[in-house]
């Protein structure tokens, strides 16, 4: 009998690539190792569930282990691999203070990322959180709690029963800060909103969601403000605070009390696994793969936010740690190991963001700073579009940039923002860009209109028309 | 001093082509004749603002005469072109009585379509309409006045005004017939249930809005039982009965009393005024253009509802009748006739309807028989899938169906409806389709995924999904 399938993490990549294996190849073995308890759970639903629009954690699984168990499955919680031997094609797994060697015949890195909080010193403090995992999540929740009121049902296994009840035992915050503007930052601004706090947001640069351009950023900064949030731009976070918990942020210019910070920075690769290994990391620091997901050595994949994946716009390899591509990518490999060859797909820097009532996408080389970079010759306009008819009740004003290349047209990349219909607009930019359409051919695209949904020219079509005024 | 570019018909072909050729060509001349009063309106706001959510008939005019006159466009409303001499270069024009002979350099025909009423007797009785043109729906917005009340504003110089007081004075009615079940006749069954109005709607084949296939069109039908529409499918109309007026819908089975009819039951090109000349049809019936909304005669242009386009999918000529197609081919022609050559664009068949609450959308070759019949072998599936990650609220099942070429996997066609953001996701195949893209492309594209606006796996790449399955 040959070794297993064995796959490290039990994250949207390593089960969607453990599932689609078991049902191509059902006489095959595959093992998922998931160190926590945990296992593919919604990320991307964490802040939503802390703003209390999900009510129950559970919620944001998509995968119970009875549903993974159900799928042929062996999946294997609270078991941490702590070394890969490529030679032995093994890895040594810790379970219960026990330590055993798992040997494989295709090894999965799926591993994820980690929430980076280095730089701050003070992020070790009670009242001072990340937003990366289930506990995090929880444990967020609960401090919103007024104090005694049990918010987050510690009844489910995979709690964190005592970190919850140290968090619920303690009184609400009144002020909260918000350190990083990225994603994570601006939908937990929305979220502490909600529950009313007073809500700072600190960012190093001069823009919110640096990768959505200056366009989207500014239209954001203005709707928090109006939403009520204090927005702290070109601002350096030095500490965070305090005795008992956080009390305070300090930056450059002072500091401002507070009584719960969120580090929202950024998120690093979990490669640590590899680093004995002669499995080749990418210059991103993620592991590098091939078109089929397949890292330097024989038999050893990655996918998800710990691997690298080739951009559609400029063929290099890139990291966008996101969900689909997790998925996709994960799926992929499944197959492939299962025998049937299936490429894990370039990723084109599709995402979508909804901050308060915004919504917000970007898809490629937006700024042309990093389009130039990758050598282009880039040019890129920004253009204001209605979203719906103008005589047509509960439109909104849609701002589209889009960014293309002179000497051969082609699209490079775009974003959008607006309150209707805007976000999900950016399919449409990331099917060109993925065509290799040129900024002519998307002008003439036959799009949706019908006045409730569009006006007879998509804003879409509005910014490729005055891009195109520019190239000619 | 040369002739100048004469353009037949002001609406959205025709003013969009003296529009881009007044600005591409600020020496030149370009007249319009328009034969009514009305000019550049929004025929598809029509029924919104017979529903009460576009309050004036004026909202809907997107370009007014003074407008056209500050670009340069020399506009004669009321003024119809009865001939066209192509040897001579001429057409001639009534104009209150008087008939003159007005030389071109370059001829546009942008005389749009006409309602069909020819097979149902009875569609000339006082309250009885179609929905083609603003005095129509003047008319029916009137018609729906409690007797006296002035619904309709008729200061504006554009309104027929005696016909606006005769329907005015009129008892409005208390049950509605709508006979057609396309575009016009779901849009205005919702305006009349908006009213209040017991309503019925007849279609002589079994599908409401055919063209976007049977899953589309079973859920828009459930969706207007729900909100109150009494359907008769499979119902063919004979007779619309009355002494004064409409009193009864009569069709093979029996007779349905109301007090007010409107007919929806297809346009057709108006194309008279080319009888005479050696102007080549298509089959459609509809003039026939090459990519350039050229005809078979030098110098003679045709754009909007009375031409025919180029279908994206089978490079066919085919006749579309939509705003898009009309806008960008009249700017189109309005480019090459000002000297640099401009294509009018291929049409993929895109069409988006609001139908109450459900949005739907269509492109391609949705019906594998359309498939077939265009020589494809067609393969077609329809999938359930959340438009949103299926935690976050708000979300609805969004219903694709998906059909390729069994031998390339080439996209053909789709179409789409759901509550939630669905018609506008068509636009993503829509640009998948006039990309070529095959059905693996379309499953590995990065589209967007954020909980309130997408699952990880977005509607349509799940048809992917699944339909790539059925090809393998």
């Amino acid at each position: 009998m040959s070794d297993p399938f064995v796959v490290v993490g039990g994250d949207a990549a390593g089960l969607s690539a453990a599932s689609k294996f078991a049902r191509e190849n059902p006489d095959g073995d595959v093992v998922v190792f998931e160190k926590g308890r945990w296992v593919s759970y919604a990320y991307c639903g964490t802040p939503y569930y802390v703003k209390g629009e999900v009510e129950h954690l559970t919620d944001l699984l998509s995968l119970s282990p009875e549903d993974a168990a159900d799928r042929g499955i062996d999946l294997r919680r609270e078991h941490e691999v702590v070394g890969v031997d490529t030679d032995a094609e093994t890895v040594t797994v810790e379970h219960e203070g026990d330590r055993f060697d798992q040997p494989y015949g295709d090894l999965l890195v799926a591993t994820g990322a980690h929430a980076v909080t280095d730089p701050i010193p003070g992020s070790d403090r009670e009242m001072a959180f990340t937003m990366h995992g289930m506990d995090s999540a929880a444990a967020v929740r609960a401090a919103l709690s007024p104090a005694g009121e049990q918010w987050v049902d510690t009844d489910v296994e995979y709690v964190d029963a005592e970190l919850v009840q140290q968090y619920t035992d303690r009184d609400p915050p009144e002020r909260v800060a918000v350190v990083g503007g990225g994603y994570v930052g601006v939908e937990m601004a929305e979220a502490f909103r909600a529950h009313g706090l007073e809500t700072h947001v600190f960012q190093r640069s001069a823009h919110l969601l640096p990768p959505f351009g200056d366009a989207v950023c500014e239209r954001v900064a203005d709707h928090l403000r109006e939403q009520g949030v204090s927005l702290h731009l070109n601002t350096a976070v030095s500490e965070l605070a305090g005795s008992d918990g956080v009390e305070a942020v300090v930056h450059d210019d002072g500091r401002v009390p507070v009584d719960l910070a969120l580090v929202g920075i950024g998120i690093a690769p979990n490669t640590r696994l590899l680093s004995d290994t002669p499995v080749e990391l990418g210059e991103s620091g993620a592991v590098a793969v091939d078109d089929y997901g397949r890292t330097s050595v024989d038999g050893v994949y990655a996918a998800g936010d710990c691997a690298e994946a080739r951009h559609a716009v400029t063929g290099e390899s890139t990291w966008v740690p996101l969900g689909l591509t997790a998925n996709r990518a994960g799926r992929a490999i499944g197959q492939t190991v299962a025998g049937d060859l299936e490429p894990v797909g370039d990723v084109a820097g599709t995402a979508v963001v909804k901050a308060f009532e915004l919504e917000c996408g970007r898809v490629g080389l937006v700024h042309e700073d990093a389009a130039s970079d990758a050598g282009f010759d880039p040019v890129s306009v920004t253009i204001d579009a209605g979203s719906r008819s103008g005589y047509y009740p509960g439109g909104d004003e849609t701002t589209v940039t889009l960014t293309a290349d002179r000497d051969s047209g082609r699209v490079l990349g775009g974003s959008i923002v607006g309150r209707d219909r805007a976000a999900i607009r950016i399919d449409t930019l990331a099917t060109a860009l993925e065509s290799d359409l040129t900024v002519a051919e998307l002008e003439r695209l036959d799009l949706a209109y019908a006045p409730p949904f569009s006006p007879v020219w998509d804003p879409v079509l509005v910014a490729a028309k005055v891009l195109r005024g520019e190239l000619d």
